[in-house]
């Protein structure tokens, strides 16, 4: 099966935006046992996608569109192609109504030009839009004029923002291309969430005990991510299912609580699930990283069961002022110090009436460091029942990989404990 | 002139990473007044990569590829374009002893395989890498075998590591573009950025007005994002930029406070660097947004001169000890009031010393809301020097996006009240 994603996009084009559609779908195809074959970019010209869906329906069993699909004087998608392929717009009613429902719940007018969302290619499906306006539309072509040979192929449009085209593919384009293209053979995948080893390390430490299973055609594929490492297992098969899961085994054995998760999860919502299993909770203090460890956490729904505050302590006064830590304290140590680091768990501990507090301390830079605490120097501790622990780290990245490799470090620092605690 | 981008890596068509090349190079080429006509991804495939390239040469001035130039195995496109345009690969002594060189700096063994890197398509250009091992290339096509007519086009191969492509783009490419493609007339390009007013509403109040400027070819564009609109002008001729000049006039005018920047600034780095001219500071006091603006301030460098602390009370006990709320008035409105979102900001205010301070609470969902308070409902507040200004909103979204429209709304109010401290 061939499939290829079309984008479209002057935004795209000129650079404005990133394109996070091609890696997301890619890789959700792939996952699925789909990989894509070819990506083509296009702006919201009518020639350049006319012709680019032509190319593209010439080669492909499936071809996937993105963006264009809005209100909007240069959203020109559905036009052009139920130009390109003859099928004339037909107001859809039900459409019609659930944009006028979507903008009533929000208390808005519904702009005029909302209209041309309604809009179907005669023969076209309605994905309907969960979170925005312009549904997604699945077409089949068949016979397809641009093919040697005139064979089928399928068409699905899926709108521009991320949040509208990510829970539509989920939930109405990947079940229906399951149900479509049924996979031949077996087919297995599996990625387990790594931190606190490194990508060389990690493949040192399993690849000669994974040997017997990669000799035997599985693929093994590491992928090194800020602060953690995916480690991946791909198999084809009648005994696809089991040659993963005997890799998944052998690793976890290996690496031990390195492994934190598996597919796509998020330390952040391994830790809300294991605290709230648990029903302990937590609180933060952050310096260093100025919020990020708390955003993460309440991105996570059902946070509230178990973060009970953070302390964003930026300025001095705010760490003595909030958390009580002692300015003779800051005075004598400095604010990046083991000893600051531990009297803002504690002091986050105390003051929240939390089970467990982590704080972070460190120079995030791109100024600020000294010779003997240079950018990148950062303290982290973690206040618990049993105690506080405190451990240094030195992270020399720009500042939002800084904060984003410190809180993992943080976050798993704290994963660890509730491991130990339960074995 | 037409410029395509192919960007080559499995890696990239199985989701692995982000393709960042596309956006940077796009952004870069557009700045420059040469925009891209279209950007193509294949696999390290042979077939994929000669198709591609055939294609792309078939159509453009100018075709850049990335990727594919290394040592490694899956390291073809050099070999694959040499192949396809019947150019032998020849050894270039000086590439030899720049990778020997590279090697030896850094205290390394060469790799036999790197021998590769200095293989060059007889007749190419070698651009140095400054930065890695293999060189970039530039080869004339001339006659193009491809191209209707045969008209002459330019291929530029470009490494796959962002550290070696760009500087290696910058410094060898751009310059060489410009004087090879000498630009006809003039041309400008400005983005203004908003937040406040959506896009359909904001097409429906400019394009009227600037409509003399469109029917004369200015590009009008808008881009949604997250809580705020791109409006984006771009004009080509003698006259230019004074006709996106009078366009950004027009729409500053019309548009008033909503347009918050310009280019690529965002909201936090308007107001770090708003505050700091003016010497004031900020506190933050979030619930539902659970640290996301403390966050995204503390990604702006300098962000500690104006960021005193931010609370993240996610509990209400939390809001209750460390802002003073009044815990009759969490029982009597609820957490998510305009008592409480006033309390909040005022307490935060108090504690911090901050010169403003600002206060979300809400009702992020998925789950949580009542009738009379629908998942979405947010009161906000801005505690300064002259009283306290609340404000309601409903921001029905996903989790991620609630806080994100969320944070940007609150930090828009305050971007209004400097604004209007101003005038």
């Amino acid at each position: 099966m061939t499939i290829e994603i079309l984008n479209t996009g002057s935004e795209l084009l000129l650079g404005r935006i990133l394109n996070t559609h091609q890696q997301w779908l890619c890789a959700r195809l792939t996952q699925a046992g789909y990989p894509v074959t070819r990506q083509v970019l296009v702006s919201d010209r009518s020639d350049d996608i006319q012709q680019a869906v032509r190319e593209a329906l010439g080669r492909a069993d499936l071809v996937i569109t993105t963006g264009g699909l809005g209100p909007t004087c240069d959203d020109i998608t559905r036009e052009r192609i139920a130009e390109l392929l003859d099928r004339p717009l037909e107001f859809d009613a039900s459409v019609s109504q659930s944009v006028q429902a979507f903008f009533r719940s929000r208390g808005r007018p519904v702009p005029p030009r909302t209209r041309v969302e309604a809009m179907v290619p005669k023969g076209a499906v309605v994905l309907p839009n969960g979170h925005g306006t312009a549904p997604g539309l699945r077409l089949g072509v068949a016979p397809n004029p641009f093919r040697p040979g005139g064979g089928p192929s399928w068409l699905v449009m899926l709108p521009g923002p991320p949040r509208e085209l990510r829970p539509m593919f989920d939930d109405q384009v990947l079940p229906w291309i399951a149900s479509e293209f049924p996979l031949e053979g077996g087919f297995a995948c599996r990625t387990l969430k790594t931190s606190g080893i490194g990508e060389s390390n990690m493949e040192e430490l399993i690849s000669g005990p994974l040997r017997h299973l990669t000799d035997r055609g599985m693929d093994l594929g590491f992928c090194a991510r800020v602060g953690e490492v995916d480690v991946r297992f791909v198999a084809r098969g009648a005994d696809a299912s089991s040659v993963v899961a005997e890799a998944e085994s052998i690793t976890r054995r290996l690496a031990g609580d390195a492994v934190f998760g598996e597919q796509d999860e998020v330390l952040e919502g391994v830790l809300v699930r294991e605290l709230t299993r648990r029903r302990q909770t937590l609180a933060l203090a952050e310096s260093c990283t100025g919020g990020h460890i708390a955003h993460r956490l309440t991105n996570v729904p059902g946070a509230s069961a178990v973060f009970l505050a953070g302390y964003v302590t930026y300025a001095n006064t705010a760490k003595v002022r909030t958390l009580g830590v002692r300015e003779e304290t800051l005075r004598e140590s400095g604010a990046v110090s083991e000893a600051v680091a531990r009297q803002m768990a504690e002091g986050a501990r105390a003051v929240s009436g939390a089970d467990w507090a982590l704080s972070v301390t460190g120079i995030a830079g791109p100024s600020g460091g000294t010779p003997d605490k240079p950018v990148g120097t950062v303290w982290m501790a973690l206040a618990g029942p049993a105690g506080t622990e405190a451990v240094q780290r030195l992270n020399r990245f720009d500042r939002e990989t800084f904060k984003f490799t410190t809180g993992q470090q943080a976050m798993h620092l704290l994963f660890q404990h509730l491991n130990r605690a339960e074995s």
